[in-house]
């Protein structure tokens, strides 16, 4: 069945030779067409532009242009295969920013992968786009790029495999402790994995009102003063683990309300969730492989489960937040994606939900299709709020 | 009525919003759908990429897509006014593209104009794309950004102000000089403007066989050993004006038998066009104001006229040249575009004239459709025979 996916998809991707094209708003079929379209009419809009830079957003389609790049040294599961080969991934995303919220999206792949490269390059090629969407970059590398470019452009930039994880993750939580009858503030979380997703989820839950969460890494805890911390987990250790518990992820899911995981395959045992505090919350999310398959936490005690995988309930799913984001960053030409505007993609994805809530349905459908006007209206409205919004 | 075609474009260009999109090319409705467009199919191309990096042109869009990128630095007759206020000439040939030869083009305009910083950035970017359209960069910088990328990438790379613009001159002189009677190895030609445009089409005429070029700068004759020339103007002195004249434009035209002006206006006086050879060739290209008029020229003796305005006959238009250059260039996945099938492209071009060959009909309409299959076939066969072609 698996195997069945891979060979269809291959066989699809052969047959379709690009998932993208581009489209002509305009037909050019006489002189008069192509004096308007192009030379010499086309000089209007460019004074116009040289004047103002935000006419641009006028007279040119920067305005619902977002730009998918990558480096391809974090591909899927996949691991660093380059920019090139990562091209299906980037094809595939720039899909669904116009599937699902008719952003018109581009995928650039990179030959290079220094740090300073890609983000020189971003800079040159920005003034084409109304937003870079960062993807599958390696950590730590991909936390200094996406700073460094937030600093540098007036345009929003996001690295989905950070804050698109970390919205539908918070969303889903939001409403698994509803039904679980906790208060984000009480629990204690495990993040197992302390990766670029790990900590941004952790970030945005700890600016969603969490109190106590540990982080794990392959190395162990994360937790101040250990050497092997980079400098990302250094800088969430003064946050996260106040006990300063080192050990094993064991050690810390014991007795913990909600185990989070986006690392690798069969980390978390039936034991391990058995050892859980009453009426737990598992989302395992390791792709294609979990770190527990959700049969088998809720056999062993779990009281709400979420994954990765499209073949189990409670899907967290990225597409839930990035065309939504976008959208409406894009809407009120947002000059940056803020923390606060991630939080209130995180609440109105969980309040779509609304009657429906139950230990299966705990985050909305990736195609109900009132997910991402809804996610964007949030989005929109947190960006005038904090005065991020040109419009 | 100039005045005109500026504010309906400005009001067109406002209505549309950008003159491009993208489309998807599969729907995505279904979580099926998704597992095969995206996750976790999509890791089989990604897979086979990362094996065989030519297998991109098999299960990506990169086969057929072109990057229009320019710095903004020689924008039409506007000069120096930056990548973003450029943008709507890029979207504008993007369009092209995708009108005449169903190339999927987007435009990239880039925040700065180092030439270094050029080449890196298109360099990192090049891997999405099947080919480089370079666009409105200053001479003569475009000399040494085209260069350098030629070298480095295995893609082809054509600037567009220069060869696209000596394809279509070099086609019309071929059709030109049978009506006249002459042939391009005996005739006199002067070129006037030796910037990007002048110095490649002489490059290119030169290539076709053509022995006595002048060409004319501002400062006068392009000679060995004037001290105002520039690196490209040295090297190009060196094969033209083998008489060493010194001197004006007004002197290098009498007795010519072709003027060709990529220049600016009201360079040639019909004195001078008086002055020159039986049955002359006057090409006068500045836009949106010619060197001199086509009636003022045909009224001073001239034989052969062509303007680059679409409201007289013999319209020399890059359209006719560039979306069939890359059309054929990427049929074949060639490694490069020579000189050599450029000049097939202008023989290719001349020769679609044919039987309805005449004074006011010297080269093909830009909406003649028939343009672009031959300008690529002619391309492609080049190619192959050049040993550039990869299929």
């Amino acid at each position: 069945m698996e195997n069945d996916v891979y060979g269809r998809s291959l066989a699809l991707h052969e047959d379709l030779r690009g998932k993208l094209e581009v489209r002509s708003r305009i037909e050019v079929k006489d002189r008069q067409a192509l004096s308007l379209a192009y030379t010499p009419g086309v000089a209007a809009p460019c004074k116009e532009i040289a004047k103002d830079a935000s006419a641009a957003y006028r007279y040119t389609r920067k305005w619902n242009t977002v730009a998918v790049v990558s480096d391809g040294s974090a591909v899927l599961g996949l691991g660093n295969i380059g920019g090139l080969a990562g091209l299906p991934v980037m094809e595939g995303k720039s899909l669904l920013f116009k599937e699902f919220a008719d952003i018109d999206s581009i995928p650039i792949v990179l030959s290079g992968q220094d740090e300073d490269d890609i983000v020189k390059t971003v800079e040159m090629i920005a003034p084409s786009f109304g937003g870079i969407n960062l993807e599958d970059i390696a950590a730590p590398k991909c936390f200094a790029v996406e700073r460094r470019l937030k600093e540098k452009l007036d345009i929003p930039v996001f690295h989905d495999d950070q804050h698109g994880t970390a919205i539908v993750v918070a969303a889903a939580l939001f409403n698994a402790l509803k039904l679980c009858g906790k208060s984000l503030a009480d629990v204690k979380i495990v993040i197992c994995g302390a990766g670029s997703a790990g900590i941004a989820i952790c970030r945005l839950l700890l600016e969603s009102g969490a109190k106590n969460i540990t982080l794990s890494d392959k190395n162990g805890l994360v937790a101040e003063g250990e050497p092997w911390l980079t400098g990302a987990q250094a800088e969430i250790a003064k946050l996260t683990n106040r006990k300063a518990l080192r050990g094993t992820l064991k050690d810390a899911v014991a007795g913990a309300d909600v185990f989070i995981g986006v690392s690798a395959p069969r980390q978390l045992t039936p034991e391990m969730v058995a050892d859980m505090a009453e009426k737990s919350v598992v989302f395992a999310m390791a792709n294609p492989e979990p770190e527990i398959y959700p049969d088998q936490a809720l056999a062993a005690g779990a009281y709400v489960v979420g994954t990765g995988r499209s073949d189990f309930p409670n899907q967290i799913n990225n597409v839930l937040a990035f065309p939504g984001v976008f959208r409406g960053a894009l809407d009120v030409r947002a000059r940056d994606i803020s923390e606060g505007m991630k939080v209130a993609a995180a609440k109105a994805l969980a309040d779509l939900v609304g009657a429906d809530l139950s230990r299966e349905n705990i985050i909305p459908s990736p195609f109900d299709r009132r997910v991402a006007p809804a996610v964007a209206a949030a989005v929109a409205e947190q960006a005038r709020k904090e005065g991020l919004a040109r419009l």
